[in-house]
C-alpha cells in the first residue's frame, strides 16, 4: 500500500474523530508487560495529538494478587469476584492508585503529554454500592459469602473528567469508589469504562484485550463488524463464552445508552489502536448499533 | 512500508500543522489539466479537514493567452512580462476572476469544503503600483515600453483572508489589484503568494510547479533541503536558472520575512502535497532559514 | 425645509435601521452608466457608515449580450430567457464575476468601504437547479427547447454572507450557481435578491430600476404605499404589466416570507436611495405586509 | 438646501461620532425654561439614538437662589462664589439632586430613552476639596471669608459613568461631592463637565449657554473656529470677558488634557445641537487643539 | 459561645448567601438617628464584602413632614396616606432624592463601598399609577378626596438595578416614580421594596423596623418562624394589628411571587442584621413559604 | 465575646481572602489521628465554601515506616533522610498516593466538597532531581551513601493546580515526582508546599504541625508575629532548633519569593485554622515580609 493511499484513507478519520471523546480500557498484558504498555501509551498520546480526547481506564487484578502473595495473604474468589477484606482493600487501593495509575501517568509524561490520575473518589467521579453477598454451596450446605469491599457503580458524575479533557489532559481512571456511606469499594474496570463512556456520551469505547476480537466458536475467524442484536444473539446461542461475555455485553449496553460504537481488539500487538481507528478495514471487532 | 509506520510518521506532522496557515501557489499544468487540479484540490480539502488553514493563490497566463488569441489579439511580452493594454486587462480580469478563480471555488465545493474566491480588490486585500516602463533595444535604438496594466504589490491588508480563515473557508486569490489611483493591474502570482504568506505570517509557503523541485545544474539530482543562504549562493553561481530563479528568490524572501519554511514540488504528480507534508522524507525541495 | 427638520426626520430612521440587513438589487442603467453606479455606490457606502448591513445583488444581461456580439455569437432568447450554451455560459460567468462584480467591488473600495465579491459558488451560497425545457411553436410544430445553463434557486445557504456582514464587509453577489450535479447555471438576479433577502431575514429589499416606482395604468401616478394584497390585485387586474410584474411578485413573495418591507425606486436619479430611506415621505413605492 | 444634500452632509458625521463620548453642560435658560430644556433633551435622545454616548452635567444656581429666598434666606456671594453654610448646602443638594437632576431624568424618560441621575457621591464619582477662604476688604480691613460648603474637584473616578454608558444609559450629573473627610460640597458645574470630559477621554465637550458662541469685542461677530492658543491669547488680550472667560479656559484645559474638541453654542435656540454636530458649517464656536 | 463555634455556624450561611440578591427596606429610626443608620450601613457594606448583592429601599415620611412644617405647610392625611399637592410633592422629591437618598449613598462611600442612588425615574425603574380618590365622611356627608401625587406601582423594570449589581454597586432606591402620563408620584416604600424583591427574584426581603419582629397579641413573645399561611391567618384572626399588617402582607405577597424568604427585625439594635443572617437562631421573625 | 463581634471581626477577613490561594501543609498527627484530620478537612471545606482556593500538601513518613516494617524492611536514615531503594520507593508511592492521598480526597467528599488527588506526575506538576549522595563517617572512614529515590524540586509547573482551582476543586498533592530521566523520587513535603505556594503566587502558606507556633528558647512563649529577618536571626542565634528550622526557613524563602505571608500553627487543636484566619489576634505564628 502506498504512503499516499494510507494517508488519504487516514485523513478523513482524523478529521472525523477530531474533538471526539474515546474511552479506552487497558487490560490483559498491557498492565504487566512494560513494552506493550509503552506502545499503547505512545499511540494514545498520538491520538491526543491529533485532537481526540482520550480517557483511560485500567484494572490491576494480577498485580493485586501478586502484592497480596508477597505480603503472605492468599487471594480468594467467589464467582470470579475477589473476596476483599479491609486489608485486601488497602492493598488493592495502594496497588491500583499508588502503583499502576501513577505509573501510567508517568509513562504519558515520558511520551510528552499530560496525564492526570484519578480514582472514583476524585471529584466524586463514581458513587458505588456494595455488592450483595453471594450464595455458595460448600459440601451440602448453601451459605452466603460477603464479598467485602466489592462494589458496583450506582452513579457517574463526569464533571472532573470533562474539566480535565477541556484543559487537554488525559484522565487515567483507577476503578475504586466510595459508596454513599463512605465505604471504599473495588469495582470491575470493564464496568467502569462502559459506564464512564455512557456518562461522557463518548464517541467510542475501546477495549484492549489479549485476543484479536470477537471470534467464532472454533476460533478460526474474527467477526469484524457486528450489530448489538447480533452480539446479543451470539451470547444467547453460546457462540461467545468466557471472559468475552462481559466485555461484549458491556459494549452492547454502552451503545444502547448512546456511545457511538465499541471496539474489541488485541492490545498486545504493536499499534493495533492506530490501525483500528485510521484504516477502512480496521483490525479488531467493531460493535455498532 | 507498513500502514502503522506511515501513520506514526504522519500523526506528529498532523498535530504540528494543526491550525497553521499554509499558502499554496497553484501553477503549471494544474490550471490546465483538469485531473491534476482535481487531485490537488482533493488534497487541499484533506489538509483543511485535519485542521490546517489553507490559502490558494493561482495564476493563469496560458488561459489569458488562449482567450486573447480566440479574440484575435496577439499577446506581446517584454522581459517575460505581458504588455497589457486596457482590453487585454479586461480579458485577463475576466479569465482570472470569472473563469479560473470561480472554477477552483466550484471544485472545492464538489470536494465538500467551502471556498471563497477573491481578487486583490475584495476587502482591499492588495494595493499595487504600476510597474515602471521597460527599456527595449529595437534595432539600434533603445526605447521605453510601457507595460500598461502590470503591477507590483505595494501593500497587503490580510484582514479579509484572516476573517475567512477564522470562519473555516478556503480563500482562493486571483492576482489582480488596484493601485492607489484606482487603476486595475495584473500581478505575478508567485509574487502575490509570497507577499500574502508574509502578511499572514504563514507557517509554510508551497509552490506547486511542473518540476520535481530545485535541481542541480545537469538536472540529475533534486536538492531536498537547502538553507536560504545556500539558495542565494546557487542563484549567484548560476546553478539555478530560468523560471526557477523567481520562485526560489520568492521563497528566500518569504522566509526572511517570517514565513516558517517554503516548499517547491511537482504538483502534477498525484498527491505529492500529502507526501511532502506528512512524511519525514518529503518529495520536493524544502527551503529553510 | 430647514436643515434641522431634515435631521430630526432622518435621525429616527438612522437609529431604526442601525444593524439592519438591507438587500439592494442593482439593475437597469446602474450597470451601464458609470456615473449612476458611482452615485449609488456612494449612497450604499453611506448606509454602511451609519450602521446598516448592505448586500448588493447585480445582473448583467446587456453586458453579456455585448460581449457575445463582440465574439461573434448571436444571443437567442425564449420567453425572455437567454438560451445559454456552454460557451455562452463561460462568457456570462466571465462578464458577471470577472467584470461587473469585481468592478463594483473596486468602486466600493474607491468610496472608502470594503466590498467582497461573491458568486453562488463561494461558500456554497446558492444551490440551483436547471430550468425545464420550454415548449416553443415553430411553424405548426411544438418543439421543446433546452435553455442550457439557465437555472432557478433551490436553496440559499447564507452563512458566508452573514460571516461577511458580521465583519463589516459589503457582499456583492453575482447571480451564478452550481446545481447539485456541479453544472454551472445563470440565474435571474431579481430572483437571487429576493431569495437572499428571505434567507437573511432582511429588514428591507430594495430594487433600483429605471422607473420611479409602481405606476398606475396610464403612467400618471406612482403608488407610494401598497400592501401585498393590493399588489397581487394589481397584477391580477392587469394594472401592472411588463417587466414590473416579476419585480412586484418578487417583492410580495419576499415579504410573505419574512422580509420587513420592499421598495421599488428609480436608481438613475441622484441619491433616491437616501431620500427613500431617511424621509417620512420617501420617493418610490413601498410594499408592505 | 436639498434634503439629500443635508443627509449626505450629515451621514459622515453620524458615522464619525458613532460610539463616541460627548459631555454636554446644560446651563443658562435651559434649566429654567421648560420648552428650551425639552428641545435640548429631545436632541440629546436623538444623539443617543444614533449611537453617541452622551453625559449631561447641569448646574442650578438660579433655582437654589429662588428656593433660598422662598425659605427666607438671603444668598451671599464672594467673587461670584456662593457662601454656603450648612443649611444652604442642604437646600442646594435638595434642589440639584432632588429637583433638577431627577427632573432631567424624567424628561429623558418621556422622550423614550433611559437616564440615570447621579451626584458626585454615586459610585464615588467625584472627590472634592474645600475651597480656601477668600480675602475680602470690608472698609479698611482685609478679612478672610470662609466659603463654607464650596469645593473644587480633586479627583474623578469615572467607573460608574463608564458602566452606565456601556449599558446605554444617559448619565445626568449633579455637581455635588464629598471631600476626603466626608464633608459635602457644592462645585462649579462647568468645572465638573470639563473634568469629567477629561476623565472619560471624551470626544467632545459641549457647553450650551445663552450666547451664540465666542464673540469679538463689540459683539458683532462670532468666532467659528479657534485654536487653544488663539483662545488663550483672546483671554490675555481682554477680547473675551465676563462669564465667557471660565467657559473658554475650561475648554482649553479639557482639550489640552485629551478631549478631542470643545464647542460653545446657544442652547436656547431650537436644535442648535444638531446643527452644530451634523453640518459642515456648524453654528457656534469650536475650540480645537 | 466560643469564637470557632460562631465562625463554624456563620461560614455555611456566608457561602449559601454568596452572590444572592437581598432587598433591605430601611425604616423607622434608621432614617432619623444617625448612629442607627451608620450601624446598618456598616453591616450592609459587610454583607456586600462577603459577596451578597444588596439593594436598599428607604422611605422618609417623618423628614418630609418636618421639612413641610419648616416651610409652613401643614401635612394632611387620609387613611394614613399623605395628601400630596404639587408643592408637597416637590418637597417630598427633594427630601427623598436630594437629602435622604444622597445621604445614604455618602454613608456607603464613607464605609468603603460604592452606592448609587436612584429613584423610580432612573432607568425607568418604576412605572406607577395615581391612586384612586378616597371616600371620606365629613359630618354627614361622604365626599371624595383626591390624594394628589400619591401612586401605586404598576410595573418594575429591574434592568438598571441588575446592571448596577452586576458591576458591584449597592443601589439605593427612593420611592418616587412617574405614571404613564409623566406625573410624578410618591409611593409607599414597603410596597416598593416588596415589588422590587419580586422583580429581582430576590433571595431575601428584609424589613428593618422599630420592633423586634412579629409578636403575639399581648406583645410577650416574638414569633421566630411563620409560614405564609400562618401569617395570613394571624392577620385574619386579628392577632396582628396596626403598622405590622402591611409589612406582613407585603412579605407574604413577595414570597408567593418567588422571593425566597422574608425577615422582619429591629433595625435599631446594633448589628441585628448580622445576627439574623449568620446565626442558626436568628433574632427577628422569618416568614417562609 | 459576643456573636456580632466575632462576625464583624471575621467578615472583613472573609472578604479579604475571597478568591485567594492558600497552600496548607498537613503534617504531624493530622495524618495519623483520624479525628484530627477530620476536623482539619472540615475547616478546609469551610474555607473553600467562603471562596478561598485551598491546596493541600501532605507527607506520610510515619505510615511509610509502618508499612515497611509490616513488610519486614528496616528503614534506614542518613541526616534525617530516608535511604530509599527501589522497593522502598514502591512502598512510599503506594502509601502516599494510594492510601494517604486518596484517603484525604475521600474525606473531602464526605464533608461535601470535591477534592482531586495528584502527585508530581499528574500534569507534570513537579520536575525533581535526585539528591547528591551524603558523606558519612563510619569508624575512621568517610564513605558516600547514595540516598536512592530521594529528590529535590527543580521546577514546578502549576498549570494543573490552577486548572483544578479554577473549576473549584481542592487539589491534594502527594510529594512524589519524576526527574528528567524518568526516575521516580520521594520529596520532602514541606519543601513541596513552599515551592508550590511560590509557583502559585499564593496569598498564604500555612503549616499545620504538632506545636503551637514558633516558640522562644525555653518554650514559655509563642512568637505571634515575626518578620523574615527576625526569623533568619532566630535561626542564626540558635533560638530555633530541631524540626522547626526547616519549616521556618521554608516560610522565609516562600515569602521572599512572593507569597503574602506564612503561618505555623498547631493542627491538632480543634479549628485553630479558623481562629488563625478569621480573628484579629490569631493563634499561631505569622511570618511576614
Amino acid at each position: 500500500m502506498k504512503r499516499e493511499e494510507v494517508l488519504m484513507e487516514a485523513l478523513p478519520y482524523i478529521r472525523k474523530f477530531h474533538g471526539k471523546i474515546i474511552v479506552i480500557k487497558l487490560g490483559g498484558h498491557a498492565m504487566v508487560e512494560e513494552e506493550v504498555l509503552d506502545t499503547i501509551i505512545q499511540d494514545v498520546v498520538l491520538l491526543q495529538y491529533v485532537g481526540m480526547r482520550v480517557v483511560l481506564v485500567h484494572g490491576g487484578g494480577p498485580e493485586i494478587t501478586a502484592k497480596m502473595e508477597m505480603m503472605g495473604k492468599a487471594p480468594k474468589f467467589v464467582e470470579g469476584l475477589r473476596i476483599t477484606d479491609r486489608e485486601t482493600m488497602e492493598i488493592a487501593q495502594m496497588v491500583l492508585v499508588g502503583k499502576i495509575n501513577d505509573g501510567i501517568v508517568s509513562l504519558i509524561a515520558r511520551h510528552g503529554a499530560l496525564g492526570v490520575g484519578i480514582s472514583g473518589n476524585d471529584g466524586n467521579l463514581l458513587i458505588a454500592q456494595k455488592m450483595d453477598p453471594r450464595k455458595v454451596v460448600i459440601g451440602d450446605e448453601e451459605t452466603e459469602v460477603d464479598l467485602g469491599h466489592v462494589g458496583e457503580i450506582e452513579e457517574v458524575r463526569p464533571g472532573l473528567i470533562n474539566d480535565l479533557l477541556e484543559k487537554r489532559y488525559i484522565p487515567v481512571v483507577a476503578p475504586i469508589a466510595l459508596d454513599r456511606q463512605g465505604m471504599i469499594l473495588n469495582i470491575n474496570a470493564d464496568h467502569v469504562a462502559a459506564e464512564i463512556a455512557v456518562a461522557l456520551n463518548a464517541f467510542k469505547l475501546i477495549s484492549l484485550t489479549d485476543v484479536d476480537g470477537v471470534m467464532n466458536e472454533d476460533r478460526t475467524r474474527i467477526y469484524r463488524r457486528i450489530t448489538t442484536s447480533e452480539a446479543a444473539e451470539m451470547v444467547r446461542d453460546g457462540i461467545i463464552a468466557g471472559g468475552m461475555i462481559p466485555k461484549l455485553t458491556g459494549c452492547v449496553s454502552a451503545i444502547k445508552n448512546g456511545v457511538g460504537s465499541a471496539h474489541i481488539l488485541n492490545g498486545n500487538k504493536g499499534h493495533n489502536l492506530l490501525i483500528e481507528l485510521f484504516t477502512d478495514e480496521g483490525i479488531g471487532t467493531i460493535v455498532m448499533p
